[in-house]
């Protein structure tokens, strides 16, 4: 007699609830999968609603599509556009690059529709995983033992399903969470960032899909306190991306004031977005809020539920870990799943006694790298600080000392935890600090040397 | 022509709900109360299902029912029972008692349901007050222009009302907050606090209604980790909730570990309570869990609708300050109203702004007096400390100098905001560490003449 696959239901079918349900149903769990927004292959392609900032997938995000399918990770890869470092403009104009990588290592720009296309077609052709459209999720039951789902479809009837586990992964204004919360003791914070976002667009250059910029850089102008983004995407056209605090988008009284602003500050991308184009995103383009989740713990006590992805731990956008480390979740859950020999139970609260200093540590990062990528990038002594980083790094591969700079550890090496990398770099930040004495010591002895010399002669 | 009334819906008819009602209707406005539970008053005493943990009523409660309505005041103050100081029961049964304040002053145990009931009776007389009962809050919308609120009511019915304003004072698990966070960025915690809270009870000594223990004071048993406190009620008997850590209780496996441990701990709290009817209530009473709940801001960028209460700030008991902080929001909104001339919207901003700093303070020293209530009360330090600061209480009246405890400030004094009390005391503690300096320096001095003196000799 075959045993019975244990069911697990997912609510939320964004780019780490799909990545949840492959890999599930790859461990040889019956997977149904539950999505409030309609299925996006029956939505004309100018309509569809999600998301559209870009993403930039790097190495985490990359080692949990392997984890899961390694075929399916190459056709993610086979449509990203590299990005090898930061483009810098100043305010004439001019552009700088600052790499990324030590070795020529990028993060690679990818649409987030694309890649959500990618993970359904996925799926509908996986006989392990069901998924339902337009079912808003109203309540979830049970969850001491045979958890229940139930939820409203398009015709407003109520549907309820039992299963033996149940994950949320319905992003940071998570239902699932909040119904959670409601048999479980789960600490919870919520904290608004006093900031927006607008999004805008550069066409391509021409219809040969040209580039107005570097594709394979992620443009910057930062201004401090606000900034402004772009990101290539495949047919020539950039997406590019306005933050900054509210005060300054709600200062301004008309379209024309904003105009001026922009053309103040962003001369060269003014050009290329258009006049016409900036003054209608300004009604018209939608603005976003930005907002960190926490919560601890990840699952309920029962060992029957967990929250992965946004639903556990939204992030700013700044270092571009928020999907990676929502697909590093999946790979991390599975492997604990393996590790304690498929009893989900343990691996769920295993996961919230493992995980939770890692994700402390990216939603802080990624709120400290605005500053670095705002105002740090243009700073003479920071530039310093890096040639003096990444030269260590070049030479510090662990033959005679090891030395990994922190970009790195974050983007290219998933094999070290975001908690590990924040010890390492602590660690590398001081000896920085003491090379960077040493170097001043050293300037300034030479100059008095030199002084000297003059006042003899 | 008479103007018409401004409409204000408040959910949530608990201690600081009935007072927002009394008090928007005393200022003139057209009110209705809305209540998830029955109408107590329909239901025999036995059944009431509202928390029953005793409070402690003082001057920051008591000044906002004056403010509301004398008369009122005055009989809820009738059915109260002063309590002077802090009961001290060590482990050998002795008791101590430790004055709250400098000039005889109490806080006063009154019985959560009686307070309610009084406040609900005050209500139903009044002429511009219509109350809901078994109204289930399902969704607070348009909150923008006029707010609707829409309710389940007992036959399932939904039904919606607009007002001009709405009140959140639904409790710490408020629905009313969950529903206005949909349409505004509102930064949210909440914070479990590892320590549960189970209820227990001692009763009259005699049927004439005689104590086993001094009526007038709070009686702990304080025993770091965890401690056992009672409040005395009016027919003689006492409240008496005992608090720990969560492991300390789930650690008992059966009804008699934890009657050893309760015997070993509180000897002469057991005789009272009874054997049989403490290990009845290892099984049937209930735990609760304590949770620390924080928001900001308060109002809807609208100026529409508002926080109070628990639902703003839900904090542990251990400063007895819950409900006189509600009370207090009461009547600190009602003075903002005064003070912008009636201008309800430019109230409510001005009261995130204003309020914002007392409830994180507030929030905090309840927190930070677990600490006091179950350990410093036992240290020969602290008492010293104490009695140092009760001395210079007594004499820094104004008149050369200013001192007032910090218990004072908090309690008695409600006309020094909670944020201030923290200010004021952490100069004053500064002077007493500089005070026990000198006051050591002084003994190790006459100390040491009088070892000199004898080595002369």
């Amino acid at each position: 007699m075959q045993e019975e696959k244990p069911g697990v239901g997912i609510v939320g079918a964004g780019l780490v609830g799909c990545l949840a349900a492959l890999a599930f149903a790859a461990k040889g769990y019956s997977v149904s999968l539950f999505e409030l927004r309609p299925d996006p292959s029956t939505i004309p392609q100018k309509q569809k609603n999600f998301r559209s900032i870009n993403l930039a997938v790097s190495d985490r995000g990359i080692r949990a599509l392997r984890y899961v399918d390694e075929e399916m990770a190459s056709r993610v890869l086979e449509n990203v556009i590299p990005m090898y470092g930061r483009m810098i403009h100043d305010l004439k104009g001019n552009q700088e690059s600052q790499n990324y990588g030590l070795f020529g290592e990028s993060i690679n720009s990818i649409d987030r529709s694309y890649l959500n296309d990618l993970l359904l077609d996925e799926i509908k052709r996986n006989d392990y995983i069901n998924i339902n459209f337009n079912y808003k999720l109203s309540n979830v039951d049970n969850l001491n033992s045979h958890p229940t789902l139930t939820f409203q479809d398009e015709n407003s009837e109520l549907k309820t399903y039992e299963f033996d586990y149940v994950v949320g992964a319905d992003g940071a204004h998570s239902q699932f969470r909040y119904q959670m919360q409601k048999s479980m003791r789960m600490n919870f914070s919520q904290e608004y960032v006093d900031m927006q976002y607008l999004e805008l667009s550069i066409p391509a250059k021409n219809d040969a899909g040209e580039f107005h910029y570097s594709p394979n850089h992620l443009h910057i102008w930062p201004r401090h306190d606000f900034m402004l983004i772009a990101l290539a995407n495949k047919e020539g056209s950039f997406t590019v991306t306005f933050f900054s605090p509210w005060k300054i988008i709600e200062s301004f009284q008309n379209k024309d004031e904003w105009l001026a602003f922009f053309t103040e500050n962003f001369p060269d991308a003014v050009k290329l977005i258009g006049e016409e184009e900036l003054k209608e995103a300004f009604d018209k383009n939608p603005r976003g809020s930005l907002m960190q989740v926490g919560v601890y713990p990840y699952h309920h006590p029962s060992g029957r539920a967990i929250l992965i992805g946004d639903a556990a731990h939204s992030m700013v956008p700044f270092y571009g870990q928020g999907m990676n480390c929502g697909f590093e979740d999946v790979r991390v859950l599975m492997e604990l799943i393996e590790s304690q020999a498929g009893d989900t139970s343990a691996a769920f609260r295993k996961y919230s006694e493992e995980r939770h200093e890692d994700l402390k540590s990216i939603c802080k990062l990624a709120m400290d790298n605005y500053h670095e990528m705002s105002s740090k990038v243009t700073s003479k002594w920071f530039l310093m600080r890096k040639k003096i980083d990444y030269a260590l790094g070049k030479l510090g591969n662990g033959k005679y000392f090891q030395w990994i700079p922190m970009y790195t550890m974050i983007s290219f090496r998933g094999d070290i935890p975001y908690s590990k990398a924040v010890a390492i770099e602590e660690r590398q930040a001081k000896i920085l600090g003491r090379i960077e004495i040493g170097t001043l010591a050293l300037v300034l002895g030479v100059g008095l040397a030199k002084a000297l010399h003059h006042i003899r002669k």
